[in-house]
């Protein structure tokens, strides 16, 4: 199932096969194999996180609780697909009398076929080998070609290796599952014609690239990347008022978690204009400990990163130094402060990603400058406000919910719940699709609609028998229906 | 509300301001806006269908029967809005106990922003002005602008005068809905920063290179394409033994139907070798009366289409001459008969979309070969299996699934119905979207999701606070439930 075994076409058609006999299983079975997967890196948690530990230096704390994270959900999508309601059956009987006749016509989602899926980086458990798109894609009935992050390639090897056997033991057909490595075969990945949907967690170049490549395909397929996210924060005068020494750790523990390399960082904060708070936060994140970065290049890019913000005209370093040695020493956080009306003089200066531990907090005089310089902030995953109690802020919220897929309330973006309601996902460049890659609804990515009309119960999957086998939610003849 | 009186960018502002009224608006009062869209089409039906026949040449009672289609479309959406699953409202309560602790959130669908709307030729009611795209769009809370189809441009503009009354006289905000025509406006329509999404009913190459422009952009947006279709029917033996001459007149009457310009034409059908089923379908055809195509330019193009098909080796005309004046005399049906051996020997040259009253009958001589030539049928809105009954068709059917979005039995495929289980998509070129065009879910392509985290009441929507109010179905800490 790994690539020394097999070349990228024989993985393709492997995968192709291994489609068809995905499709054709039962919930109960891909369940199964669902459960077996997380069951199995269960076991094997201490080694992986020991490989992972090596590879990353993420902390054994945030590794352990990774692992825990991917394999709960791996848990959250057998539970989806044993609910059913994924499966969107309706069902509308036939109306003879109608004009013109209308025949009987039934509607289900079905998987999509083989999906290349790209590890990210930051999460090499939740994100990558056996992270959320290759447990949705499994869920449906598709098969998966992972392309292994190279920041993490023994963990995503031996990670590989796990799931493969798991699967094996739990009865999944062969080439239903296969690791590849190699900036040229996951080029080749997107362009093959048996690869059907592309799941993607990386920078804006890399993933517009790729996304370039899948819809300029003879058969343009989805591309669902999540590419890069600012996550604005905006901070009202009576939230710093009632509360800016809790806002100031909060921010300060939130940017620098992980070494500032969560897709949820808050890069962005927005403050009333003439506070200390800046100093506050400078202070508050002054003496978190500086921490080695994911890869060395990206521990290269960041003090490029910080040069460049520090370059622009009125942006201060109001904490930290921007001239460290991040791939000797560790990435050490650093807070920078501007004003809003500098922003909307040099958007695309400063609405950039900086992966690492640093933040812009970016004085407002008003709402109106505060709406203006929001209106240039590109698609993100998050933006979040602190407000004080009973505030109106509807305007703003309304604002928010614009420019990004989750809108947080006195809180921080970091942390992202895996449930029903989770969003991962936003305009571009947070993501370049309608949909989540974290949550239940994240299957719908690897499904496409098929309606059959007046067949014969005998050749319907179970979901759309009249009897409804499966008992499972429906929607008959315009009404929902519970079993 | 029309190009006369203000520029693309004048239109778009409009459009981004209405678009905000839309989506605050409730679903009863968007729901009326579309009531009264249909009430002033259906009150101007007789007036609309005379334009239409004198620009479309479709025919009185098939536009008549249209209209009726359009309205009724609109009065669905109206009704999915009412009934309120379309916002996929879900719930999932805090969990402080959790590890990590769990968060509030909740999630529901938003319009997207303003969208772009391409009418089609074929149908100058129902994918037009105020078609299936414009009703969808407009029931979620989108602002629409239409660009016209120069086929049927006094009718657009009519329609569209129709519309924007009835918008305003129920209340709908200004910039609502607005028609532009012409080339280059469509163009900058699918590139201006104000477009957040395109409905698109066309021709492949027209489509394809909006379909490019639409993902090339700084910021790509989901382009909603339903490009060309081949609608491959299979006959078994055995259907053709107990029915051979209703199959025939059922045929003949299919692809001739509105002289033969339906996207759900039976372009292709696959017949068991050694049969004089070709020879049937011609008789069955040969006194269809010849048809006005829809513009002199499809009209010039007919001929031209029948003419390359017959001047590949092995191709037999079977009934019909290709020696016609379509653009003079209307177009006349033309049956070709060739065999799969031949099909598979040059693919790109017949497995290719003839606009008219035209269709290929294909010989198989087993499942392996009919198996092997449906491999290569490009992805098609519909495709149909004819068999005997209790006859096993299982592989077939799941054949079939694979490459289109609506799978029907023993019946023809033109004849689209508009209620809840429709699926009028499939893989491409047939569309370039997992979504349909027709039917109720069809407003999930303008939608978009947003959680909201530990939320106050007072800024969620009324579909996610907590007493339900609006009285709809949602999700709630993982169950569904009915209000």
């Amino acid at each position: 199932m790994t690539t020394a075994t097999l070349s990228l076409s024989g993985l393709t058609a492997a995968a192709t096969e291994a489609a068809r006999t995905a499709a054709a299983a039962t919930d109960a079975e891909r369940a199964a194999w669902l459960h077996a997967v997380a069951d199995a890196l269960d076991a094997n948690a201490a080694e992986l996180v020991e490989i992972g530990e090596a590879e990353t230096s993420l902390g054994v704390p945030r590794l352990t609780g990774e692992v825990a994270r991917t394999t709960g959900q791996l848990r959250l999508f057998a539970a989806v697909i044993t609910e059913g309601s994924y499966l969107e059956a309706v069902i509308d009987h036939a109306d003879p009398a109608a004009t013109p006749p209308k025949p009987d016509l039934r509607r289900i989602l079905r998987p999509i076929g083989p999906v290349a899926v790209f590890s990210a980086s930051n999460f090499p458990f939740a994100f990558s080998v056996a992270g959320g798109d290759t447990a949705s894609a499994l869920a449906v009935g598709c098969s998966v070609i992972v392309k292994a992050h190279s920041g993490h390639l023994r963990l995503s090897e031996r990670t590989a290796e796990i799931v493969a056997d798991a699967l094996r033991g739990a009865g999944a057909p062969e080439g239903l599952f296969a690791l590849v490595s190699g900036r040229e075969v996951g080029t080749a990945l997107v362009q093959d014609p048996a690869i059907k949907a592309v799941g993607f967690t990386g920078s804006i170049p890399g993933g517009r690239a790729l996304f370039d490549l899948a819809t300029s395909r003879p058969d343009p397929i989805p591309f669902y990347g999540e590419l890069g996210s600012l996550n604005p924060v905006v901070i009202t005068a009576a939230a710093l008022q009632a509360r800016a020494a809790e806002l100031a750790a909060g921010l300060a523990g939130s940017f620098t978690m992980g070494a500032g390399q969560f897709c949820t960082k808050p890069g962005l904060v927005f403050i009333p204009a003439g506070t200390s708070f800046a100093h506050q936060v400078a202070e508050a994140s002054k003496d978190k400990p500086t921490a080695r970065m994911l890869t060395s290049r990206i521990a290269e890019a960041y003090p490029e990163g910080l040069r460049s913000f520090a370059a622009v005209e009125g942006v201060e370093v109001a904490g930290g130094s921007i001239d460290q040695d991040a791939a000797a020493n560790g990435a050490a956080p650093v807070v920078f402060a501007t004003t809003a009306a500098k922003v909307l003089e040099r958007p695309e200066q400063l609405l950039e990603e900086c992966f690492g531990p640093t933040t812009i907090l970016i004085e407002y005089t008003d709402q109106q400058e505060l709406s203006a310089v929001l209106a240039e902030v590109p698609g993100s995953l998050t933006a979040t406000v602190h407000a004080g109690p009973g505030e109106d802020i509807g305007a703003l919220v309304e604002q928010l919910s614009g420019l990004a897929g989750r809108v947080l309330f006195d809180g921080w973006p970091t942390g992202v719940a895996v449930n029903w309601a989770q969003q991962h996902g936003g305009p571009y460049p947070a993501t370049t699709s309608l949909f989540t890659s974290v949550g239940a609804t994240a299957v719908r990515r690897f499904q496409r609609p098929v309606a059959y009309q007046d067949a014969p119960e005998s050749v319907l999957h179970p979901a759309l028998r009249e009897a409804n086998p499966l008992g499972i939610p429906r929607r008959v003849d315009g009404e929902l229906k519970l079993p």
